[in-house]
């Protein structure tokens, strides 16, 4: 992949839309979905959620979950991200349909953080 | 704009692919340009530069100018972001075109964040 991930990767930063679309996988190797988009605090600038998408055709349907920023590490190897999850785990975990965006406040934060054994909000 | 930047933001978080593309003014009104992307810490999570996008015709040959996140905020009034900019400082500001990024190290953020009269890195 020309356009891979490094492209736009330094060793501290990495570019928002580079984010978007990198493959997630969790520690067994299997392929979970991808990045669809992650959410930012406006205020302190920091990322809370990453959303992993999969399911659907050609992203029609596919379901978002939203994961703790901290929960994904990047595997250069893999040019992905790493995630400790299994798919049993996502069977249960807290989504949406894209077109049905929660809205993203404390108590949706408790329910994520808490469901991936996080507290939320960070302090 | 059916699509706007509040479609998918709530009080606090923002998603990362609507900030891209979202309009930047200065406080004089003027539109300066867009923003492109972000640059995101991937340890902390943090957004520590917006790059602004303006120049060029569909984007072909335009300059990138990274700002430090912490000089945007968002005017729901205008639809996207202002900052204190105005055009005459934008002259001589650090940029770059989209295929010459350079790399965002310690001594690339004393440069763009000392043009903007901060210091870096933030403590």
């Amino acid at each position: 992949m020309a356009d891979s991930v490094e492209t736009e990767e330094t060793s501290q930063l990495i570019a928002s839309d580079k984010v978007e679309g990198t493959a997630v996988y969790n520690r067994q190797g299997e392929r979970l979905g991808t990045i669809s988009n992650f959410m930012v605090n406006k205020y302190t600038g920091e990322a809370e959620y990453a959303v992993l998408q999969f399911g659907g055709l050609f992203g029609l349907g596919s379901d978002h979950y939203p994961l703790p920023w901290e929960i994904l590490s990047y595997d250069t190897d893999k040019g992905g991200y790493v995630v400790n999850i299994d798919k049993d785990q996502l069977a249960d975990a807290p989504r949406y349909r894209h077109d049905d965006t929660p809205e993203y406040n404390d108590e949706y934060g408790k329910t994520v953080y808490g469901y991936y054994g996080m507290s939320y909000p960070l302090l």
